[in-house]
């Protein structure tokens, strides 16, 4: 059995602690949070702390914290033969501050409280400072995923970067597609078969020869009427990402 | 049965035929293009021609050309009592110059020819000129989906115009996170799974309140880091989109 204290209740914390939970492999002994109140309807299931100087003993600490609290987070959790864990896209494993064993297990995927996730889908990046380490962070991460990738910190900003091409500037995209159609009492739902199709075709091809529409094809006039149509935000953005398409095509064909 | 002939083989061209050949209410009685080379794998399940002055009478005609192109086409259908169609999202009904009743039906999707259509899934939205000409229409729509939108010319344009930011604007961003992982050997299928989730959370959820990511908590040093690792044209769609989520969560929180 691999002891694990979760630390933070954020998306990413609440989603491992109800896996762990039901693992048979782990056993989560302890959860922490700053703020205890959050993390009591944990209580009759696993000890609850929001006292750093009452962590219990354990193979691997995982901070599911903010970006900004690992370094102080990781700082007090001094054993040197435990395994101390961060879970962030952006952050180098040198930032934790912890005198122990260090690793990385990233998710490069988005969390919502209200949305049940199912964790064998998932990719799980990992990285670890000794291969001892490593070993153990292999077995504990197989616990989630069998889609387990050894990427460096350099390698983790990047893919966390592109998930933000992927997912937060999608979603926007999303958002804005959404009050184009509002404004013409057009309803939004109409674009969801386009939407899930846009997504499968990169399954199968390649986004470079999955490109369509009007930019790539030089369409000026449907440009122009659409560009009539837009708010000044919207407009910035159709002209960049349509300016962005023409170069692609134009550089590589 | 309903009487129809094509006239175009591009890439809707082709997925109609095809789904119309198989039909038991709808007669496919000629295929039209201007090359009929591209066209001369149907010769022994339909008729073809390239001169549009041998067109057979039908009761349906329907154009799968370009945009430019539809003009010029409807102006040589001159049948008072048959329905005349074009099937493009940017172009209003009143660009058929056909002395015939006029309709348009439009299908908010991206075909491609080596990617079988179902076509049960796809949205259709019709416009026709005359009350009559629409119950012909609607039961020609109803033979492909019964996903059918009454949409008029200028509303269809809106559908048009956000179909272009959900589907070749994403499919843009796909291929910049594509070159992004390219550079550092991470291969890009480890995003596949958060692409999936980012679509599949909009059926639950608007896009306003998915929001998630550095943009929208604000979170300048990540943004910072990735502003350094981009080139000059993602630097600038990265910049552009931040500041528009950013604008977007000030304003309406």
């Amino acid at each position: 059995m691999i002891k694990v204290v979760v630390l933070g209740a954020g998306n990413l914390g609440y989603h491992l602690t109800q896996k762990m939970l039901n693992s048979t492999t782990i056993k989560l002994i302890q959860v922490y949070n700053r703020n205890i109140h959050k993390i009591e309807y944990l209580k009759d299931k696993v000890e609850i702390t929001n006292n750093l100087n009452h962590l219990k003993q354990a193979d691997i600490y995982i901070l599911c914290v903010s970006d900004n609290a690992i370094q102080e987070i990781s700082s007090h959790l001094n054993s040197p033969t435990k395994l101390v864990l961060h879970t962030s896209g952006a952050t180098s494993i040198d930032n934790l501050k912890s005198n122990s064993e260090k690793g990385v297990i990233y998710f490069p995927q988005t969390f919502s409280i209200d949305k049940n996730v199912n964790f064998n889908n998932i990719p799980i990046c990992i990285e670890a400072s000794a291969d001892k380490s490593l070993t153990l962070l292999k077995k504990f991460a197989s616990e989630f995923s069998n889609n387990i990738y050894l990427i460096n910190s350099e390698q983790r900003k990047v893919v966390h970067l592109a998930a933000v091409f992927v997912n937060n500037f999608v979603n926007h995209l999303y958002y804005n597609a959404e009050q184009i159609c509002n404004e013409k009492n057009v309803p939004f739902e109409i674009l969801h078969p386009i939407i899930l199709e846009t997504v499968q075709k990169i399954d199968k091809i390649s986004p470079f020869k999955a490109q369509t529409g009007p930019a790539k094809r030089q369409d000026t006039k449907t440009i122009n009427t659409h560009k009539a149509m837009l708010t000044s935000t919207q407009l910035d953005i159709y002209t960049l990402l349509t300016k962005s398409i023409q170069e692609t095509y134009v550089k590589k064909l």
